[in-house]
Order: C-alpha cells, then structure tokens, then sequence
C-alpha cells in the first residue's frame, strides 16, 4: 500500500531539463499536489512517520515548503513556523547566509518563532544537496529546542544531502531519485 | 462560537508599522499560525464555508497563500495550484502584470493547472486593494472553469479589495479590520 502510493507519487513527479539553471533536472511537484488524492496522500504519509513524535512546530521553507508544510502542522496538531528569504519577514529575525545547489542564498527566521518546548519538523518538498536544509537546521539550532526532524517529498540520492543532514538530526523522504 | 474564534485570531495579528514601506501598517500571521489551536481554526473556518459547494482547486497566492492555501486543499479534498511569481514556475505559463499597494508585480499559473470541471476557490492570506488577487482571478479566467469563489484570512476594509473583486466572484474574509 506504502509502496503503490508512493510509486504513484514518483510518477506524477514531472522532470523538466535545465530549469532553472542548464544541466538541472528540475522535479515539478504542481502535477502532484493538483491531485486531491495525492496532495492528501503526501501528507498522511509524511505526518504517519512523526505521529508518536509530539511535534509542536513545523518549519517550512519559502516557498514550495509552505505549502505541504501548512499541511503537515495542520495534520499532526502543530503551529507553523515560516523560514523565508531576507526582508520578508517583518519583525526580529535570525539569519544565515549559504551555498546552494547554483548560486547562494540567505534565509531569516523571527526571533521569536520557536521556544525550548518545541519539537520541531523541519519541512522543505526537495532534499538535493542540502543547503538550504542546513542553514535552516543553523536557524533552528539558535533555539534551546528539544528535538529536530527533517522531512521532504522527494529525495535526490545522488547529492548526498541525507549524508550531511543525518549528522544533525532524523532525515525522513517519500519518495526519492 | 464563530466570533469567539475570529475575535482570538484577530488579536493574535501582530500589527507592524511601516513595514514594507513607510505608511502600511503590516498585519503579521506569523504570531497566528504558530498557534497550533489557532492555525487549526483559520482553515476549519474558511474551510466550512465551501463545505458544499464542490471546490475542486485551491489557487493559491504566492508566498504566505500556500501556507493555508494548502490546507484549505487538504481539508476541502481539493488539488493545489500555485499562482508564482515570474520565473518560478518550470512549465508553460500564463502571465499577468498588475499594480499593487506600493509598486507594481506580475503573477504566473501553468497552463496545465485548471480545466472546465474545475470548481476554484482563489486563496491568499491578505486582501487590500485588491489588485494582487484580481490579477490572480484574471489568470485562473484563462480557463473554462465552472465557478471562482475568493477566501483570505484578512481583509482591510477600507481598502475596498471586497467591491473590485465582488464583480467578478463571490468574496470571503475571517477578520475584518
């Protein structure tokens, strides 16, 4: 069952060449989540792996994260916490800048977003290289948080992103290339 | 019961002067929905407004719109469609430009993400003067869908988004300011 739908999850993924960059084999999501049953799917899946894990806060990455992320905090009773790119949100922030996949980046949390209660599911929809899931575990890590979990829709194996995450905290993917 | 709960959300705003720009006083939900009880109930809310009419696709507004764009979806049984910024979406494209409270902004949604069977509840987090979400609207009337129905969370009342948009498609806000 597991199995099926996640295969059928793998094959509604749509590839797209050189996006946005030549030489990278984007993984569209829009021809998923369109799908009442599949968006659904996504996050029962995801959610079921963290049902006993009393997460409090889901933290999701601007801007594809949001949307899944919204969904997982929603199903498993948590608050919704944004991590977004820099001068987006309005109040007092913590933020770090990174190397991604092409180019660099910065992302900012607010200050007052997480507390030492907090079990957090970090939630982004790719896990590449791990970049961005990294600078958003150093954003995390500014609070006195109990425990981190990583969770993402698709896993591209070949970046080793997993390798570099597993060091800081639990790596869950649904699906993965 | 019902204004009980919007009455909580609606304190819960934080309100950030001169945020973008000098001038706008910024409603932040951030402080909303990182209440579990309270993220929970935004969507329940606005969710039970549409409980029969057949909603089919959420649309949602890039970035803070996917958050409760994806579990308005989630909870209604609908598919996502994201409405993106210029250049974020990786497949063919309608585009529109419009003007906005300070500046001017241009949307995009795949020419694959709506057909005639579609039923669309438009979803973003804020409606002001409107501008942003008729662009949004004048995209998704690219299609041959059934109906549009329009929901936000806010709505600045003075700002009159309710009687551009009123049109064209049935509006709906939770907190009203």
């Amino acid at each position: 069952m597991y199995s099926t739908i996640t295969e059928n999850i793998s094959k509604a993924i749509r590839n797209i060449p050189d996006f946005p960059v030549k030489g990278i084999q984007f993984k569209d999501i829009t021809t998923v989540i369109r799908q009442p049953v599949l968006f659904a799917q996504i996050t029962d899946l995801i959610a079921a792996q963290y049902a006993n894990k009393g997460i409090t806060k889901v933290v999701a990455i601007e801007s594809r994260g949001f949307i899944t992320g919204g969904t997982l905090a929603y199903k498993l009773g948590a608050g919704f916490v944004p991590v977004r790119k820099p001068g987006k949100l309005p109040s007092s922030t913590y933020g770090v800048t990174y190397d991604l996949e092409y180019g660099q980046d910065s992302l900012e949390i607010h200050r007052d977003a997480l507390d030492k209660d907090d079990i957090v599911l970090l939630h982004d929809d790719l896990l590449a290289t791990g970049g961005t899931a990294l600078a958003a575990l150093g954003l995390i890590k500014r609070f006195p948080v109990q425990q981190v979990f990583a969770a993402f829709i698709i896993e591209l194996e070949m970046l080793n992103g997993r390798q570099r995450l597993a060091q800081h905290c639990d790596v869950f993917s649904l699906v993965r290339f």
